[in-house]
């Protein structure tokens, strides 16, 4: 017997926009955690956030339609938080702690609403910006990445009949199942999922969630995606991300207020969140200067999560920045999150093993790994390396240094400033593939 | 908005029964052109078939419920052929031709019922016998055997979650995908499903065999279902099977009329048909024999279908015989379809290319290639070498010697009886993984 439910082919059929954000909840948990500490402590900064593709190679408006752009912006921006997700948010606890969100933060949050945005096409890519209240426009970083993000996938697949589609998948499939099975044999792994802003699409990152959890168990301790995490049953997971310490570093008046900024941060931060949420992010401005500079209660955090030196290199030189202040590693903990797949995993894992606890994010290599997935062959469904940074706060402008200069983002005479400030010390250039 | 389809829902939840075989045009093609000639000139002739299972170590009746057995095959006696597929047979032109089907014939067939069978279980295994006019015994093989293959299938993949068999199949199907792939640097391919008998699943080898028609195009010919060639307009492919020379060979009386009765077949065969349908199966009693044998007229036939040698030195030998005759195999046509699999059909393809016609019939390892498929490991879904064969007519026992002495098939006393007649030159034993 053959059953067409027309009813829902008919429903199907009539769709105008197949939206990809449908909940102000699917974004990462510590947009949630700093935008709580932004509206406590810094409700009258403005912020401008702007797209940037690193895969200049791939012209996204040749590729993405304008139009459909805007209609998923558009959407975006007329979602509220519903009743159930404010109850969650209040309700739920979050690494363990109760109340972690402000019910003055959340009653405000109830009536948040996605801030305009500007959109212009130059030279094929999209010059996207969000300018307006810190407040509003941190919040588009992440719907704003993985808008283009699945715009760019589902381009890639259009016109893909139902057989390529079936190949496809069958493939991203096996390839992911096969990396859980290689992850599977490390006993002591702790993995989350960080693949929101890159992933291929919204169920796609579902399935990869499901994929890891049932590959993993306990292992896999939960997802940055906050919409994941409350229908999935798991934790969320995040922290806190580079823009808060390059908003005020931006605002900082002089040198002085320049180099102190990285730890006022970290004081704002440990004053509105403490326990596992006391993770580090180093290098902003380069994770030497930021540990030479350190006071000494930085060493008594829970963690770091370096972000843009090679894993082991880095992991190195914080152990030993602990092990000089008599700190041992062992109760520390340190979190990957760049770039990481399988074999980093693995060697930076079996490096650790016994010496520092470590946590992975697994980003863009969980979400978005379709390379030569695709059976019509070409890169249309590779990952690129687009992020969406603060470019400038109350007018000024911001600064990224990294321990990667191919991450570096700002102007570049602000740059050379910033580095005549922190140094250059340990910063090397790395391949920025994802 | 999650939709619920609850008349859906709750009609599949209904089931008694998810038959295997829905159509008693789910069968190879051969069947059908046998039974026609069996119908014309053996209608009297009684002929017990009998389900072999060569992998011994797998005991069936321990994996198999034998109620559930028993009610799939009790399902299969209530189907009867349809208007549709009545009207079809005889309106269809195969291998160009139409009207293949006797227009009383199809009468006939109009109110076939499968007989009915004998299954018992001994030692872990299932004796399953058909016994019953040749009619009508001949047409359990097919069906038999794709019921319990497949009834193998789901009791290897009972308990294992959703999860679990999107990871199985997505890996079978990148598994067959990358097969296709590499079938596809082969620009004369010639290829055809025959993959009915051994399949993992009825929905599995329908996907198969669209995915080989996506990635081969015009060199994918066809396949032997016949209720997929209806439904996909595709070519029906298929000859003749062993059972025509087995019964024959066993109704002959004397030594002289056995040695006669592999040309009897053929000369029965080419009163029937004619054209692209002359291909002769040449290793019942051994291949060498039947070719010093062989009347003058048989090396004016298409081809050769060598079915037990190994391929590259059963195809010379046919080669050799054809030359010593003075025809030109480049006229004439091999069709190797024994156990074959993407690297012996490069190999034979690449050592007959511009000698000979070459063309494949790619069975269990086509529709049923699940090794190391499963995530929860085991062999429980990996092929094994079922086989459904005549073993006596009209109360007479049958042979088969097959060039693969693991082959053969009846009785010891018999098959000493055979060699003696038809002798024992250049049969070599292989190992019998399909």
């Amino acid at each position: 017997m053959v059953y067409t439910d027309i009813a829902t082919r008919t429903y199907d059929h009539g769709w105008r926009l197949d939206p990809i954000v449908r909940s102000l909840l699917d974004t990462d948990f510590y947009k949630l955690l700093m935008l709580q500490l932004i509206w406590r402590l810094h409700r009258g900064t403005h912020a401008t956030f702007a797209l940037i593709n690193r895969t200049r190679s791939v012209r996204l408006a040749d590729v993405i339609d304008e139009g459909e752009l805007r209609a998923q912006l558009d959407h975006a921006r007329t979602l509220r938080l519903g009743k159930k997700e404010l109850i969650w948010l209040a309700g739920n606890s979050f690494y363990g702690k109760a109340r972690m969100f402000d019910p003055d933060f959340l009653a405000w949050l109830k009536d948040f609403q996605l801030p305009e945005y500007d959109l212009r096409v130059v030279d094929g890519q999209f010059e996207l910006h969000f300018a307006g209240p810190w407040t509003h426009t941190t919040m588009w970083e992440i719907p704003a990445l993985s808008i283009i993000n699945e715009l760019r996938a589902r381009a890639g697949m259009a016109g893909k009949d139902r057989f390529a589609l079936d190949i496809l998948y069958a493939r991203a499939k096996t390839r992911l199942w096969d990396k859980v099975e290689r992850l599977r044999r490390l006993p002591d792994l702790v993995l989350s999922d960080f693949g929101t802003r890159r992933r291929h699409g919204f169920l796609w990152q579902r399935w990869c969630v499901e994929a890891v959890k049932e590959g993993l168990g306990d292992r896999f301790i939960g997802t940055s995606n906050v919409l994941l995490a409350m229908d999935s049953d798991l934790e969320a997971i995040g922290t806190n991300a580079h823009e808060l310490p390059m908003v005020l570093a931006a605002l900082a008046e002089g040198d002085a207020a320049l180099a102190a900024s990285p730890y006022r941060v970290l004081d704002e931060w440990r004053r509105t969140y403490d326990g596992n949420l006391l993770i580090a992010l180093p290098d902003a401005f380069g994770t030497t200067a930021f540990l030479r500079g350190a006071p000494e209660w930085v060493a008594d955090w829970t963690g770091f999560r370096p972000d843009s030196a090679p894993p082991i290199a880095g992991g190195e030189q914080i152990l030993d920045w602990w092990c000089a202040r008599g700190r041992d590693p062992r109760e520390k903990l340190l979190i990957f999150s760049d770039g990481m797949d399988v074999e980093s995993i693995e060697a930076t894992y079996a490096h650790f093993r016994g010496r520092v606890r470590t946590s992975f994010g697994w980003g863009t290599n969980l979400t978005n790994d379709f390379r030569d997935c695709d059976p019509d062959g070409g890169a249309s469904l590779a990952p690129i390396s687009l992020v969406c940074k603060v470019v400038s706060a109350d007018g000024r402008p911001a600064v990224k240094l990294s321990d990667n200069p191919a991450k570096a983002t700002g102007e570049p005479k602000e740059i050379e400033r910033y580095l005549r400030v922190f140094g250059n010390a340990d910063r090397g250039v790395q391949p920025v593939l994802v």
